[in-house]
């Protein structure tokens, strides 16, 4: 099945709650399927209109996700802006599409049931973002539970465009991701997010990370009380990355007695295991980012690999509007 | 001064109106200045979603104006779709674009007020004719007064895009058209339009125009009564097509008595006077009619000129924006 999902650079620093959440999964989806990731980067400039820092941005999520895993060889990745014809077919699409629709979705309703005044490309995102599912003629669309509006609105207009035009696109199924963390714990406790300004960045250097893990909030349980680990932000995460042995002795020492183990020891054990497990990620980050020459050609054979799909849609595309 | 229009082709079949009223002097303006004149298919596409009827109103769109006197040898005409780029642009301009500006414009707004639901392409149009407009980085925009806003939101976007980016787009004037004809009449003798039904298509065959004539709306004056010419509705057409000479000629049979002059002789001088002024273009639209290569040649021409101009432009949007 042929499946797509894009990466907003909207910000920079990939956190083990992105990971955990969905990424990973979706990474691992590239073993079954015929995967297109692209780096989404048009939709990046609703938030951001600066452009060395949309430039970054775009580097360091690719640099992110080739290093924890996304591979060139088995998956399609490509940057948006290098196939400009979803904004085309985005067009297209917007006159067959009810205001209602836009003006239901959430980042868009949230934003003004905020009273903020939102600008026109936060309102039509969700027509570009079934423009880029559509011009591949993806079947599949992983997602988290919070993005599967996006993929109703894609089907709608799949089937409009289809009624009104003729069978040209297949309706994409939202895939959701089996075996995501419903909830990873930032420092504080509360579900880990960059806008909360509770996150553990991945690729972090070594002692940012450390100092960082150093912060996480616990309560005031001292290094002989016996600590419950169930629920325990620093365990929690300590079960993501660590073996099941490891799990179950850290498990264990928190609820012994006088043994002097405390959270510092706990946290300082937590921070190992994460350097063991994205160690081979970390380190394949660094490669690829003292050499941008490949990253620069792994965009760009990406591109050339989905550009005749999407010439192929478009053409058809441009018959039946009648726009050829 | 570049300037630039667009010919939507929502409808085919130019009337006496659309002539008078704008392409006239438009069309004029190619004498003086470096001229672009697209056809805007995709703005089309949101009252039209029907590939047959959208592909010959192209055709008959281009036909009428080159008929009329477009010249592509002054001015440069082309297809939208040819620079599919505008969507890209409009794209990148949502980004600045507050939902209250589009908000505010009429075509949606009035839709909206009438109870209609609409589209999102009829609400997003103003962004793609401003991206039409800074494409080709026009300094001037022949309008008629409803559409000065339209020149207003591009302004608008053009000095935020330069603002947030640096200086991209010189800021474009309205052109209001000089000796634009303030209401021609219907057959009705309420102002002509498409939407009245109470038009007169220029290129219509002979018979029917004739017919169309012949049902224009009098009072109820006997051939021998005599008539005031002023307000008329077949001496106001008459004006427009007839020399000053013929004119004072039909005032005076309009005021006389008893001279067996009716509407019926006045609607036949209509006629012929019709046939005269646009003798020259009805024969020169037959022609390109029975040569459809030539027009595909010219419009092909024209894309391949205004190419260039796009590219450099777009190079600069996506360069300053961090796109490339």
């Amino acid at each position: 099945m042929r499946i797509l999902s894009g990466l907003t650079p909207s910000s920079a620093g990939i956190h083990l709650g992105n990971y955990f959440g969905a990424v990973r999964q979706w990474i691992r989806l590239q073993e079954e399927h015929d995967a297109y990731y692209f780096i989404a980067t048009y939709h990046a400039m609703t938030s951001i209109q600066d452009a060395t820092l949309l430039r970054r941005n775009q580097l360091e999520v690719a640099l992110d996700y080739l290093a924890l895993g996304l591979d060139p060889e088995r998956s399609t990745v490509y940057l948006q802006q290098d196939i400009p014809e979803v904004t085309e077919l985005a067009w297209i699409l917007s006159n067959l599409c009810p205001m209602g629709m836009l003006e239901r979705c959430h980042a868009y309703k949230d934003k003004v049931a905020k009273g903020l005044s939102a600008d026109h490309g936060l309102f039509a995102y969700p027509v570009l973002m079934a423009a880029d599912i559509l011009i591949v003629r993806s079947s599949g669309v992983p997602v988290g539970q919070d993005q599967k509006q996006h993929v109703e609105v894609t089907r709608d207009l799949a089937m409009k465009f289809n009624q009104q035009f003729g069978e040209v696109f297949p309706l994409p199924e939202p895939l959701i991701l089996e075996g995501a963390a419903a909830k990873v714990p930032g420092i504080d406790g509360e579900k880990m997010s960059k806008s909360y300004d509770n996150d553990v960045k991945i690729f972090d250097p070594e002692k940012r990370l450390r100092k960082r893990l150093m912060s996480i909030v616990t309560d005031t349980c001292g290094v002989d009380d016996p600590k419950e680990p169930e629920g325990n932000t620093i365990f929690e995460l300590f079960r993501l990355v660590a073996d099941d042995a490891a799990v179950a002795a850290m498990a264990d020492r928190f609820r012994a007695a006088n043994t002097g183990y405390g959270y510092g020891h706990a946290k300082q054990e937590l921070f190992e295991a994460l350097m063991d497990h994205f160690g081979p990620a970390r380190r394949e980050r660094a490669r690829l980012e003292a050499s941008p020459g490949e990253v620069e050609e792994i965009l760009r054979a990406g591109a050339a690999k989905v550009r005749p799909v999407v010439e192929d849609t478009m053409a058809e595309v441009r018959r039946v509007t009648g726009l050829r």
